[in-house]
């Protein structure tokens, strides 16, 4: 693991790393935010949330836009985030477009060629990456997760298919059933076939009817999120939630859009959500 | 003045706008975050936090970056981010490099051609930009003003300069005596001529001396910045500040370097110095 920069941040410290990833067959970079109970002289390990980015975006966007470290810092709290996909691996087509490719791994394994061997995200961000940071940083093995919008669905779907894998789980503006809108139609056939029967276990409102952990979702959605009527669909989420009595808090906020200004604006109870499900508060 | 975007934050509004700068004579871009109290139904104007950015910046860096929205939201204190020079001129070197020309206006009055027409950032953001956004949006006539580098430069001379003008005012790692370093060398040199008296009337630490007004000085500053050394010299300011009974709080902080993640861990500080004086809190 190398260590590419530190940054002193809320007396804590912002750290990018790059290393070879045997999941993705690739070097990859993630970011990492130490809150100071993790890097004083009298340091203990901290647990971890890992936030998975929406399309296009790097290890940065999160680091950079959310204004999460002043209160990741005061809980003691460490953010893990990875990147949204194998990058520079020169596939065919791979930056043809910005939903599918680099910048768009979808948090699923990829079984169809070219991509298979290296789009295999869902293994990276919820095996891999966790072993090696855990491994190698200050932290524990307890795990929060969450995500925006492409990234949202990576936090549903992981926490979803991993009982007891995470304390917490909450999304920003999900893609919350991928089967059915544009943005996870064009990944799952391009990553996954054009079987749709493959589709289901990469789906999080179609994993909630044999959930076998009930683990309460949080989502926050915008109302004036440009992708809210065609990719996102919280809607069918909240219905089966509804139906199979999984607990789920869906907050519609009034004028909010898809930005990093809408996620500033709530991350801030998202990690007390997850403070409070990690014991730290 | 073109409105360009909008994202509720904080439940105030972050907008984006251009208009014709009689003062450049060209177009800008600035950037508003208006707060709740501005944009609520019971709406009432709200004084005026002016952010001078540094090299390279838009009006988007801190907007984006400092994470300053949630407490000025919750002080009802707008933030006003102008540009960082004219664009797009296609004046005779102005891409060459990043310190000098397009982003590096550097808040003065240039002199020199083919620079004097336009690029007078100082008068715009002193007096032209306040005065618009005084006239078109729910502000005050009550002002502050920060920035960071090149911009806390700005900030500086703004309030030594003008007094009664602001409430009060500070900076991050600002350019403190820009007569004796790289930077600012090259920026007076080029914009104001070879003859370093012309440039006095631009220095912070020059200005110090005969300022008429004694309005305390803000100033933070990181021990790791790597620029502390060759550009910045706020040892400079402090000594003049000292010689001449002129307040100054200069906070050195340990392990902090030049970045965004140092201007995020302190801007609550900021606003609360600026709301103090604005008679917000």
């Amino acid at each position: 693991m190398e260590l590419l920069s530190t940054n002193v941040c809320f007396d804590g410290e912002h750290r990018r790393y790059r290393h070879y990833s045997a999941t993705l067959e690739c070097d990859m970079e993630f970011a990492v935010f130490l809150p100071p109970a993790a890097v004083a002289r009298d340091a203990k390990p901290v647990p971890v949330l890992y936030w998975l980015s929406g399309l296009t975006c790097t290890d940065q966007n999160f680091m950079q836009k959310a204004g999460a470290m002043k209160r990741a810092a005061q809980l003691g709290l460490a953010i893990v985030c990875p990147d949204t996909s194998p990058r520079g691996l020169n596939l065919p087509g791979e930056d043809d477009s910005y939903d599918f490719g680099t910048g768009a791994g979808f948090y699923i394994n990829a079984t169809q060629q070219p991509w298979a061997p290296h789009y295999r995200m869902y293994d990276y961000v919820v095996k891999e990456l966790p072993q090696l940071v855990e491994h190698s940083l200050p932290v524990t093995d307890q795990r929060s997760v969450s995500g925006h919008s492409m990234g949202g669905h990576g936090a549903l779907i992981a926490a979803l298919k991993n009982p007891g894998r995470y304390a917490s789980v909450s999304a920003f503006a999900p893609i919350a059933n991928p089967s059915e809108c544009p943005w996870g139609q064009k990944a799952f056939s391009g990553y996954l076939g054009d079987d749709a029967r493959a589709w289901e276990e990469w789906d999080a409102t179609l994993l909630i009817p044999t959930a076998r952990e009930r683990l309460p979702l949080l989502v926050d959605q915008g109302t004036a999120d440009e992708f809210l009527e065609t990719q996102l669909n919280p809607d069918a989420l909240a219905a089966v939630c509804e139906t199979f009595h999984h607990h789920i808090n869906l907050r519609m906020h009034r004028g909010y859009d898809h930005s990093y200004f809408f996620i500033a604006s709530f991350i801030d109870e998202h990690l007390e959500h997850h403070a409070q499900a990690l014991g730290l508060r």
